[in-house]
């Protein structure tokens, strides 16, 4: 069986970043994902939201950016494994780890890079009895497709990125969009609370808050309106194509909460920054799933810890950093 | 006088994506630079190198890297003031700073983000006495335009990733390229490394290890042969029509060493990395001219710092971080 040196779990934006760092080091890499495509939650949550925030990016879709990163690997032929789930592991003598996955298969490696993101991921919901019924049709957890929503009375619920971001975008296409929060501040960034509260000026989004969404009434999967409440517990209802409720992601880490590893008081995987290894020697985590002092949760953080994991393996792999000539007392020096 | 929340010194890349990350919180900037345009070393010196390792993008130019993180900072109207060279600052008793550049200007702000990369650049020079003769015409320390080089004898001189790369990229087009260092060992990554020596074995590349550049034989400012020496102190001559010595940059801080500020060994702005702080309250250090435990320079390790950078500004002016809303016990949460 070939032995790796990197394991990658994850092949969201931050675990193809590592086969790039990884590949110039020349370290050997396999990567695995419990999802059937490569991109994590930018392929199956947001392929056709824009993203700001990458650098030298105006805007780029979160499906753009997977095949840019795509194509940035390609020289170093990357192999992959999907639809799998790594449940445990045992180390050998010499130090090299076995992961054994579900489906019976395993994988040998020197060193396992965990990008898990927020694991396997669920979405948190709101607390409405008939939800599921209505699940896929006109309630939906993420956006793959935002045509849909073309002249659609849209309400979304949440405070966070992902609400606010969306409300925003869709208030150029929806006939409608009504945001609900159960607080009145907004969890995003400035900049983007800063929009949201000109397009209520200009009536192009309507706000409810503090509101919680409470019931649904409709029929055959479709809603007609959407039951709020407040903090009082009065109702009140609104008229609705679609409900999208944004309440973040369910931080599901499966078997790897059994590895041993330290984790923080949030379920993150805490790491030494300087080499983004976990307590567990041999085993790095980078990405959403990472947490050290000063972490902020950007896709852009983690291209950068994949850069210091990929010399941290190397280091613990050879025994010494990848650059390994320094300057001597010689006139002519080499930079740094 | 206007007071900024920060006053970024440096337009490098860094620079240009700490503006975009200050802005999306809402802090106001001004960025100063002693270079009269800006884009730093990307602008000044490699404007047409390909640069492999930006996440997402497979290959792209200094310049147009440049150009990119302009379009992306648009938005935020930025401010910039050119070839100044900011020399001391003194601090009210209301903690705002005030920074004295050369030309009689000045500028108050809330706080500091040093993003200076190494510098006011110089060029580490081999040990060629009537070098300077030859310095512009056919001895050059960076490249603008590299189509100069096109069926030309050149001769590349050091051991780092400008001298490997460009060998490897000139090779394309020069009629022939000789790479001098004076070890056997190349401080590249490896795949460029490995890279350099398939040229080699395809003989597209002649190495010249270990040797040093002493002497230039030529008139007018065109050289005609490099004089090199080994270590034993024997000569050769080889025939060329350039000569790039990539020795890597002086590191020339110039009046910012007399700021009080902490450094390391290397005269890198010792920070803390969890907020980019330097020593001084209120002065932050991103990019090549800060360092911490697990510093990389690297462009993409710079805008990740630019991120935590603005954090740490927002948290030091405002007492609180930018997204002050949690998760409570409520069934709906936030994320994170």
């Amino acid at each position: 069986m070939t032995i790796y040196d990197n394991l990658i779990i994850g092949a969201g934006p931050v675990g193809l970043f590592q086969i790039f760092q990884s590949g110039i080091l020349r370290l050997k890499t396999h990567t695995i994902d419990i999802l059937p495509h490569i991109g994590g939650q930018c392929s199956a949550l947001y392929p056709q939201k824009p993203i700001y925030d990458i650098p030298a990016f105006p805007k780029i879709m979160g499906g753009e950016l997977i095949a840019n990163l795509q194509a940035q690997i390609a020289p170093f032929n990357p192999e992959f494994t999907l639809k799998t789930r790594a449940e445990s592991f045992i180390r050998g003598d010499d130090g090299v780890f076995t992961i054994h996955c579900n489906d019976a298969l395993s994988f040998q490696t020197r060193t396992i890079i965990l990008a898990a993101g927020a694991g396997a991921f669920g979405h948190n919901k709101p607390p409405i009895n008939n939800i599921d019924e209505f699940e896929g049709k006109s309630v939906h957890y993420y956006i793959t497709n935002k045509e849909h929503f073309r002249g659609r009375r849209v309400v979304i619920g949440g405070g966070g990125d992902s609400a606010v971001d969306w409300a925003i975008e869709l208030s150029q296409i929806a006939q409608s969009v009504a945001l609900v929060h159960r607080r009145a501040e907004f969890r995003a960034t400035p900049e983007s609370v800063e929009q949201l509260h000109q397009l209520v000026s200009l009536g192009k989004i309507t706000l409810h808050i503090p509101q919680q969404p409470v019931g649904i009434i409709g029929q055959n999967g479709q809603m007609e309106q959407l039951i709020l409440q407040d903090m009082d517990g009065a109702k009140q209802t609104i008229m609705a194509d679609d409900f999208l409720p944004f309440y973040g992601l369910l931080n599901n880490m499966g078997p790897l909460k059994q590895w041993g590893l330290n984790l923080s008081p949030r379920g993150m995987i805490l790491v030494n920054p300087a080499s983004m290894m976990t307590n567990i020697e041999g085993i790095f985590a980078i990405g959403d799933c990472a947490s050290y002092a000063g972490k902020l949760k950007l896709i852009l953080q983690g291209f950068a810890e994949a850069a210091v994991a990929a010399q941290g393996v190397y280091n613990y792999i050879h025994g010494k950093i990848p650059h390994f000539e320094h300057s001597t007392s010689s006139p002519i020096h080499q930079g740094q």
